[in-house]
């Protein structure tokens, strides 16, 4: 299986799902000359479709951040391909949940603490597929700096822990894991893996 | 992220988002023999998906047109593509409420309303990720005639312009928006853009 | 716009309609144990969803087929693909009605015209895509034997035909609508159509 | 048409289905306060998420597998890969009856034999693609061993049988229906394909 056809699937999976997303935003109208009102009160779904946009967004230039790493793949990275696609794929339904139960004083830190932890399972699944393909050069690239990929995996971290992290701040403040996850979505797609990816991807840009 | 991927991960975005429209074209048939009738009523739904349709098969055209000028994406520019297909993948939602509440006296220029408002965003963003570029020329193609493409920014406003207008025009005339928007769409497929991109973009495809 | 960018993206249209039929298959339960039945009722949704994924398969073929003649593609050609694109991603909708009427002696005739009313909508955009690239020789590729693809036009269009033949067939013989375009389907698959394609297409390939 | 638009239109039916399989996952909330109950009942609609998603993807890597096996396609192959994508995208269906199914007693057995009878089927029409592409050797990519690919034949076909035993097995245990099937996902993703495909694969890279 051709690394090209595992990017075009992977990139058609990511694809799908951040377009379903929408399906989440629904309103239910009352009676007619009610739109306008159930428009707004469903400000909630809008700010969860705004966090997981940006989170599987966010997720998506990783992916192609760590494959343009990789020289070729085996078996077992196929599957923790899959694994992880399997996580991402499954955000839209916590994510419905959160829009839905938000306001709803009894379920809206279930619904928050389970998109915290789906969260954390796509950072596990993100974390495993790293480790395996950085404990076995002979997939990597000859090119890659491994060395400072090393130095920047604390940094690279941060991800888990802050979903972790959500997953109890979800029972005190549950629109406060929509804001951490928006968050740490425009962190990551500014702040931290730039300086991981372009480096190393530059030079292994310029002989092409 | 190289500018291929982006290109497939957007291509598969506006595939997706384009094909959702279909359902929100959904009849409710009251008893059984009513279904011609419930066909014949639904024809609001038909109309605004033949203008949400064209309006993202355009914006689709367009996005590629300004993707050919680009020789290299940098992450803000990767950050504001992402931000341009969230709004375009809301559509869908806006379009459904639009064919949902066209007949309703009191709910149609809300409906209509929200729709051009949906319209403002995508086109802001279309803004954004266009300035950004013009005022990057790194990122830029080096053949691009960047005298002329400045030229040809007013006309290119006009959209942002006419969906502005079709915020108010939707509290007056609701299916108002529907004709501006089909039109808009059509009138960009055929006759601003090509003046832009064409000549560029021949001079771009010769070397190739 | 490149025509590697249209076609991956009518490609991606046509994958998300083809397989957004299968929404169309659902059944109610009417209480626990029932599961069977329900099954074994819900046959016309079966072959509403075989007869449609066959026809879009197919189109997509006679679409591939028709791309490896063009050069390239202007703005009314894109539009008129995008045309093409919007008729196609509308049919799981009067699929949906088929598999939901077809039993209902009311309503059969209606949804079975309402089909072949859409296929018909294909069928003609289709045309319209054809007669204006054939008119336009410049943009076709300069290997294509015109001659042979004119004597194969009165071959093409009977599918036109078929369906033209099938919108008041739905109202004698619901059941035969589905028949009619199942076949065709099959036939285009394997009789017609290879011989416009294989000939200049085989020459087209060689030199690459 | 080409190879390489059948494997894309191909990936992006797998992509859409895969991820189209979250639907599937739905909870009703009797009342305010019991989303966290609602969430862990629906474990049911989980596990059928993940034996779907895993029997989708693994079908996908020998969908690669062979195709890089193939030199070119012909119309008979192209139908067959039609209705091998027909199987694939009819999966989310009998999924779903699974999940919603599987803690009913009496539907149980029906919801697990459905969903065995289904995975055959795909079992069914991947033998026939397979078995008409090596009885058509003018197809097959030149440096394939045949010899080899044959041999191989009993291990692959071991699918198609333990999916036969799994529509009796529906009817005495449902639940073993789920985990024999994501078994054979792991199996297959693991196991048995490596052995077919990695060696002349290896071979056909080499050149490249």
């Amino acid at each position: 299986m051709s690394k090209g056809r595992v990017e075009a699937f992977s990139d058609g999976v990511f694809a799908v799902a951040i377009t379903l997303l929408i399906f989440n935003i629904q309103v239910d109208k009352a009676a007619p000359g009610e739109l306008f009102n159930a428009l707004m009160a469903a400000w909630p779904k809008y700010a969860a479709y705004v966090a997981s946009f940006l989170t599987i967004g966010v997720m998506l230039m990783n992916h192609h951040g760590l494959f343009t790493r990789i020289a070729h793949l085996n078996r077992p990275l196929l599957f923790l391909n899959l694994l992880l696609l399997m996580a991402i794929v499954f955000l839209p339904f916590p994510t419905a949940q959160l829009g839905a139960n938000i306001l709803v004083p009894q379920d809206a830190p279930t619904a928050a603490s389970f998109y915290a932890a789906s969260a954390v399972l796509i950072a596990v699944f993100f974390s495993a597929f790293w480790a395996y393909l950085f404990t076995h050069p002979d997939l990597l690239s000859p090119d890659v700096d491994r060395e400072a990929v090393l130095r920047s995996w604390p940094r690279f971290s941060i991800g888990l822990i802050a979903y972790l992290i959500c997953v109890p701040l979800g029972q005190v403040s549950p629109i406060g894991v929509i804001i951490v996850c928006a968050a740490m979505a425009i962190y990551y797609a500014f702040e931290r893996l730039p300086d991981i990816s372009r480096r190393p991807a530059d030079a292994l840009r310029r002989p092409e």
